[in-house]
Formats: structure tokens, sequence, C-alpha cells
């Protein structure tokens, strides 16, 4: 069986590698901040003194950092995974960066010899917790057949979405449309407030449309139209996915410009202080903006 | 039964006309166009010889024009249809107008004891041949009343939205949010065709997470992703009714960024020569504008 | 000499016709505000009792109203001017319209061999005082040359842009510019002054470049950077003209993205308060979005 | 007497490395491609083997490279200039990067005794040949004062801005109005053109009003309005600074919708093959976009 190591435990690494100890993998664990390896420590997994030392001692290596710029040091850095690595190992990159990113990790790790998978992660940290994650994976078939047994421990989605650098560019078309979904349905309720229709009835039909959409339907129910904006996917985070995006869209010539309105939209509710809000509270930062009450569902309306 | 007087005989009027007379109502037809109410005749209804005529014979009159200007002209011009209703009779205006125009001949009528209903159709040309169109209703609750026997004649799903201008005003909302997917969806296609991605796996994907849409779900499969850009709904109408929309936002102080970038997306397209084509078009238009080649789905696709 | 009628005694109407009057003008006023005709009364000007009345008397009618709506309703409706006005009179329109409506105007004029310019102005009411104004005019060589002492009364720089219909296209293209002026000079006027840069000496920098701009050189320095944005040009104003340019290329097929941008930054100022200021307080809307104090230039600093 | 260094002789470069020579000081200099230095030792100049070589004689090194990247492998990477530069030597940086580059540059250097100085050059590459470059200059007031000899040898306008990264803040703010000029301007006379306005006359209007501004006064009747669409500043660098400006503004939390939308059109434009030529063909893009001719002055016309 493998020696997995997991780099990178913060708020959805922590309930990944979690369920890789419960699924009985060996783990050893490394995080720049002493504390976060404790819960796993609990759960048998072994901290690692150092990243070398992680690398040295697995034959795959999982990393969950939280962007472009920290993976290219953790992995390809003086001193980093890559450096430590025995031929024949693999990588795992389950953070979300730029395509640029991935192909030089997976052209680094190619040189020496080391697999490498891109599988980003989708839905929420409360999925990781529940072992219900969705992974989009760029891999060469034998990588993917390796790594399956692990995504499969920590998820109950897999998508094998072409070879490496794949997993990246299927997330980024991914949250293009998960955010926007969010920025255009803040408009489309906040200009129904203001044209005082009734907020449940506005829902009805619009689920009876085209104009129907996941956002609208999962996420905001049971979010900021039910007073709760605290938990979730933070406007933060989501901003900073779109500029992974836009940049990819400016990079590749395929302009975006409702990506790029769309962007200075969570920029400003930013700036108002939104950042730290679940992303469906876009609504609010939009009703902010329009001088608007923000709508609530009343209480006792079934979900979706 | 109802007298009714049906103005405006167009790709969408003529077949909602035919449904009525169907049911069996008492119907007197007036179109500018005189060959335009041939196909009504030969299903038992009247020509009116004029606008005036129709309007003092009919209890009921329905209106199905292309915008707020004709629909001014031909309710509250002089010699319009105002002029010559009978106190008690009811107008039912099914046209996509802005709001002004829907409040204005709301007053209108009101003052010389016309009923007024504003009831916009959703659905396409296609729905409404076979009286499955959708109707965002605007009306007291007695018009309502009165209005639904002819309504249920045509459509198989009917809201009733609030007070006179409600239903012009869930129109608006509802066409927000159903154009401005195409417009994001096309752009998050286009960057998955300059990825590489594989179109039905990235389908795959989207529709397996909140970024799934009623747009990409059920209009998209069948047409421009099919190959087939010529039926449904136009560009030049998704851009009609986004000019209205984003003119009532500002009009009402209710920023909409995403639309104003959106409405200029469809703009580029017009400009190009899209305009005639399915608002699923977007994406050629997108891709033509990235120097990208459309993706289709392969033939055996099954749908959605 | 003419006997000239003028309509429209708001803002800028007033101290235009004052200008006509203290030139000798036979002059007969009209406004819906009775009270508006006073001061122009006390210089000679005759009020006429009703719009018909003055059209009746007046051999050149000018009309300074606030939009498209009230100049059609005002020329072409029920009792409108036309209706009154002798064959080889002349309209004068200095009000800023969309090119539809100037047209319109223009060929029901040609009808009833009524002659038409279209003369909207350039300038702020200050310049209007003191007999400074811009006009941009489209008239045919005739009617250009029978206007020009008139608007030579009113102003000191007088353009024929072309045939009827031509003054209001450049003024929409003249007012795109100095509008978008002013929302991208706010924008980096607030990035700069969250970048910590000194105002003075920022705009030294700017304006010793290509970056340098007639908004930031000639009306910032006297308003808002002084402190001052009470006077001027409001946004509510600028608003308007943006919503008349964004139409205009709407319907022509001009994609113009960076106005359609603009007009929401616009909208998010208006929605914030901010509509009665003048136009240079886009800085003000943009720092309260950007939670930054608002840049004032030192006292004593030079201005431009 | 100083012993200048200079890395990174490109199209800017090498111009700005021949004045210093021609001003007689003592200069080696290092780019990556060979042929580069050729013109340089014609005039005198040492070539370095390597840059560390460069670094070790010089009390003064110069960098002119193409962006964040490049800087920041070749000052801080491993065996960077950094590392061989003695303590008491002077780093200037005229490549134009983002915020957090120079502040890493600047504290980098301040922990090993190296003064920094952040210098990015307005301007184009024919200023630059006649030593009349304008230099936005970060700095402490005595590394300003030991820099300006060298800056003064190749330009004729030098601003200090403040403190070390102020130059790079300035020049971002300048190229924000400056590129978004042109991007205005090619909406303003796309428009005009479609209204059939004469070219002559439309600029003749706009340089009499505020809307007047520096790249439609200065740059365009020479460039792309003359039919010469071929040097100066390229869209692509025009692009790659908004992309700069863009991220610094969404770093920094001030939302900038006009740059956003700016920066799309500029991505357009290169995705339809417009990114080599000089920016001022922005409106050739946007005439391309609308299906319109782009306009051209008549021959003869005076400049600006």
């Amino acid at each position: 069986m493998e020696r997995v190591g997991f780099v990178g435990l913060g708020r959805m690494g922590r309930p990944m590698a979690a369920n890789l100890r419960r699924k009985q993998f060996a783990l050893s664990v490394f995080d720049t901040v002493p504390s976060a390896t404790e819960a796993l420590e609990e759960l048998g997994a072994s901290r690692a003194r150092s990243r070398a030392d992680l690398a040295r001692t697995s034959s795959v290596v999982l990393t969950m950092l939280p962007g472009p710029r920290e993976v290219r040091e953790v992995v390809l850095g003086p001193d980093g995974l890559l450096t430590h690595l025995h031929p024949g190992s693999l990588v795992i990159d389950s953070s979300t960066v730029d395509p640029a990113t991935s192909d030089a990790l997976a052209s680094a790790c190619a040189e020496r010899g080391v697999g490498f998978v891109d599988a980003p992660v989708g839905r929420l940290a409360s999925h990781a917790e529940r072992g219900e994650s969705l992974f989009m994976v760029g891999a060469s078939d034998a990588d993917f057949a390796r790594a399956h047994p692990l995504l499969a421990a920590m998820g109950s989605t897999i998508h094998h979405c072409g070879p490496p650098g794949s997993g990246t560019r299927m997330k980024l078309v991914n949250n293009h449309l998960a955010v926007l979904l969010c920025t255009i349905n803040a408009e489309a309720l906040a200009l129904s407030t203001r044209f005082g229709l009734d907020l449940e009835r506005t829902l009805e039909v619009l689920h009876g449309t085209t104009a129907t959409n996941g956002q609208l339907k999962v996420n905001w129910p049971q979010k900021v139209l039910a007073g709760d904006t605290s938990r979730g996917f933070a406007i933060d985070l989501a901003h900073k996915d779109l500029t992974l995006i836009v940049d990819a869209g400016n990079a590749e010539r395929v302009p975006l410009p409702m990506a790029a309105a769309g962007r200075e939209t969570l920029s400003s509710a930013r700036a108002r202080g939104f950042g730290g809000k679940d992303f469906s509270a876009l609504l609010d930062a939009q009703c902010d903006l329009s001088a608007l009450p923000p709508p609530r569902l009343k209480a006792g309306t079934p979900p979706g």
C-alpha cells in the first residue's frame, strides 16, 4: 500500500487527510502551522519533521495549498518536495492554481521520473468532512488509476478530465460559471426586490424556466436567503478563483468581459467588507450597493 | 362567454390566437399585415376592419406586439383601442415591455373603467403552438380570475405574480437571468475549448456541480451544441429584452454591471451578423471573437 | 428681424433666452412653470399664453427641454408647435436628445415646409450666462446661416457639424468622452490615493504625459479636488446623456463596453446618493466604494 | 564616477544604455541574447561574461526587463545580482512591474545594504533614442540624488514620486489613464464614423471641449489616424500593463470596472490579430468589431 504524505492542513486539507487516515492509509503530514497537524496525529498520522522528510518517506504526496505561489515554492522551490521525492513516486496537487503552474509541475515531475496528477476539489469543506468531495482530475491513465483509491477515500465523484493540467483547467471553467451565477443571481434578485416582487414567488417562477441554475437552486435557499452568510465558500476565495480565471483567459486570448465585470463586482464587495462571507452573500453586497434591504425567505419555506 | 379581440399576429401571436379559437372562443383578429390574419380566419376567426372596430365588438382584447412603442400607440394612441373599448371590458397585454409602459397602460385603463392585465409570455414559439406557454401575470385578483380561462387556453403554466405591472417586472427578472446565462455559458465553453477539454466531459462535470443551469441543460444541447442555430429565440430579441432590463435597472438605480456587459456582448454579436440566430449561438459569436472553432456535440450524444 | 419664440426656461434655457433679449431680439417665451418666465419678462420678453400662441407669432422657435420625450411632445404632439408654425419658419432644438428624435423632428418639419436645426449646447450653465456657450449644429447651409445670429448671441463657439441630426450626434460623441474621462480619472486617482501617492505630484506627472485630459486639467482642479461638488453638470445629467449614448450605440450596432461599464458606475453613484453632485464628484463616489478618503488639493494650489 | 552595469538591452534598454555611454559613463552590459550587446560594445561598453560578473564590478546596476517574473529572477533569484552586489551599491529598476515586486526588491536590497530605486520609463522608444525619456522615480532622497545623473543622461523629465515603490505605482496610475484613453477614444470615433460625422470636424469639436485628451491630441493624429499602425507602444504591451494595473487594483480592493472592461477590449483586439500594432490601433480593432471602415485623416491635415 502507498505511504502517503499530505502537505497543507487548512480548512479543506484537514478533513481530506482525515478521510485518508480513516480508510487506513499510512499517512505522514506537514504544515507550516505546527498545531494544524494535531487532529491528524490523534487519528494516527505521523508528523513529518520537514517537507524534505515527508518527501523522502512517501510514495505519494498530496498538496492542498492556498495558491500558485505556495504550490510552486513547496514543490519546485529550493529544498522543495521534488528535490527529495524518489523516482517512481507520485505528486497529487489538489490546490486551485493557474494552468501554467500545473503544467510547470507536470513537466518538472516528468523530468525526475515522478508522476503528477492535478486534482482540484469541487464542493465545500462540509462535503470534504463527509468524504463527499468532487475531484476534477488531470492525469495519465496509469497515474489516474494509481491516484484513484486515495481520491475515492476523500470524495464521492471523480472525473478524469484528460492529461495532466486538465483538472486545473476544468476547475477554472467550472468556477467561472459557479461564481458568475452568483453575480447574475444577485443582480436579478436585487432588481426583483426593487420591483417589489415577492421572493418566494420569484424563485418559483425562475425555477420553472431556463433561468434556473445550480446556485439559485442548491446553495442560495440554504444560505443567504435563509439568513446565513457565514459558512461555505468565501467571497475572498471566489475572488481569488476569478482572478486565476480572468488572467488565464487573458493569457489565452479568450475575451471574458462577463468574468472581468464579475471580478470587479466581487472586488467592490470585498472593499465594502463582505470578503469573509459566503459567496451567496453577493446578494447582500448588491443590495447594499443599491440601497435596498436584502431579501430573505419567510421562515419555514422549503429549500430549493 | 367573452368576445375576444386579438391584435398582433406575428410569430408568437398567431399560435396563441389559434389556441383560443381551438378552445372555441369567439375571436376577432387584427394585424397591420393583412395576410397575417388568414390562418386565423380559416380557423373561424373574423377579421376586424380596424382596431376601433375590434375594440367596439370585444369584451376582452389581447395584444401581442413587438415592444413598448407599438403597445403605447395601439392601446393609448389617437384612435387607439382604449378610445373604443366599453367600460367593463379587459385588456390583456402579452408583449414584453418596460415597467413604465405597463404602469401607464394600467392607469389609463383604470381611468376609463377598463380592466388591465400584463401577461408576458415565457418559453418559445414552439411551446405557443402546442398551447404550452408560460405566463407571468400582473393583475388584480378579479381580473386574474377573468383572464385565466383565456391564458389556460394558450398556456400550461400561469403565475399570478402580483398587481398590474408585476408580470412585466417578473418577465424582465426572468430574462435577465435566462439571457445572461447564455453569455456566461458562452465564455465558459469558449475557455474550455481553448483549454482543449472534451465538450461531453465538460458538460458532464458542470451538470454535476452548482455550475449547471437551465440554458446549458435544456436549450444548449438541442441547439447550437447540436449544430442548429436557426430556431428558437433570436439574439436580436434577447438584445431587445436586455435593453429593457438595463434601462429599467438604470431608471430604478439598481446597478447591473453584468447585464450591461452582457448587452454589449450581444451588441458585438449583432454587429458581426449573429443577430438572427438562436441566442444559444452566443457561443459561436464568442468563439468567432476568440478565433476558435465552435464546439459541437458528437452525433448521438443524448440531450441534457 | 426674426421674431423669436423660446420654449423651456430651465437652468440652461433662461440664461440663453436672456442673452437673445440682451442682443435686442424680439422674444416671446413659454414654460410650463409660470414663474420661470418672470426674469425674461423683466428683460422685455413677452410671455406667450400658450405654445400654440408662441408658435403662431414666431418666425423662429428655440426649444431647450429635458429630453427626447418632452421634445417630441412639445414639437410633434397633439397641439404641438409644428401644428401652429407657419411654413418658412424655423425650429432650433438645443435639447440633448437621441439621433432618432432629431431625425424625426427634421423630417416632420420638412414635411410642413419648416426649417430644422439641432443645436445642442456644450459647456456649463455658467458659460451660458456669459454668452459663452458652445453649439454643435446640424443644419442645411441655409438654415445654419439663418440660425447663426441667434446662436452667436448665446455662444462664442459654433460648429456646423453637417446636415440636420449632426449636432445631436456630435454632442453624444463629445459627451461619451467627457463623461467617461471622469470615470477613468476617478479610478486612477482612487488608485493613486490607495497607493499613498501625493495628489499634487500625481497631477503634475499626469499632465506631463499623454494621460492628461480636459476633465482632469480644466474641471477637476476647480471642483471636487478643490472641495466643491455642488455646481456644474450633475451626475444625474451625465447619466442621462450616457443612457442616450449607450442606447444609440446599441441601436447602431457599435459595441461600447466602456460606455456601458461607465454608465453602471454612474448608476452606482446615483444609488448611493451622489446623483445631484457635479460629475467630477465621481471621484468621491469611487472613493466611497473603495473605502477611501477622497483626495483634495492643498489650499493655494494653482488650478490646472 | 560610478561604474554602471546595465542588464536588459531590448527595444528600450538599448537606447537608454547608449545614452549613458554617450555621456561617458563607464558601462558594462549584459543580455541573455548575446547579439543584443553589440551596438553597445561599438560605443565602448564592455560585455560582462555573466550577471554575477557585472554585479561584482559595478557600483550601480540598471535593469530594464520584460516584467515582474524576469526582474525577480535576475535580481533576487539564485545567483541573482543581489548575491554579488557590494554593500553600498545601488540597483535602479526601470522595468514596469507590480508594486509587490518593487517592494520585494526594495526590502531585499535594504537587507543587504544596497540602495534601491524604481524608475520606470514613460514615453516611447523614439524618445529613449533622443535621451528624452520621462522617469517616474521611487527612492530615498539620497538614492534619488545618486541616481539623478544617470537618469538625466537618459531622459529629459524626472519626477521624484516618493519613497521606493512610488515610481512603479505612479507608472501604473499613469498607464491606467493613457491606455484607457485609447479604448474610450476608439469607441467615440467608431460611433462618430457610424454616425457619418466628418473626422476632421469631429476632432476640431472634441479638442475645443473637455473631451480632449493627450492620446487624441498627441499620438492619434500621427499614428493610426494618419494610416500608421506599426510603431510606438504595442497593444500587447499596453495589455500587459493593464494586467498589472487591474491585478494591483484587485489586490488593493479598489474596484476598477473601467480598467477591467478595457483590458477585455485589448484582449479581444489581441485575439483578432491586432496585438503587435500600436495601441492607437485600438480604433481599427473597434471598427473591425463594429463592421466599420476605420477612419483616416485626409492627407495634409495638420497634426494635433
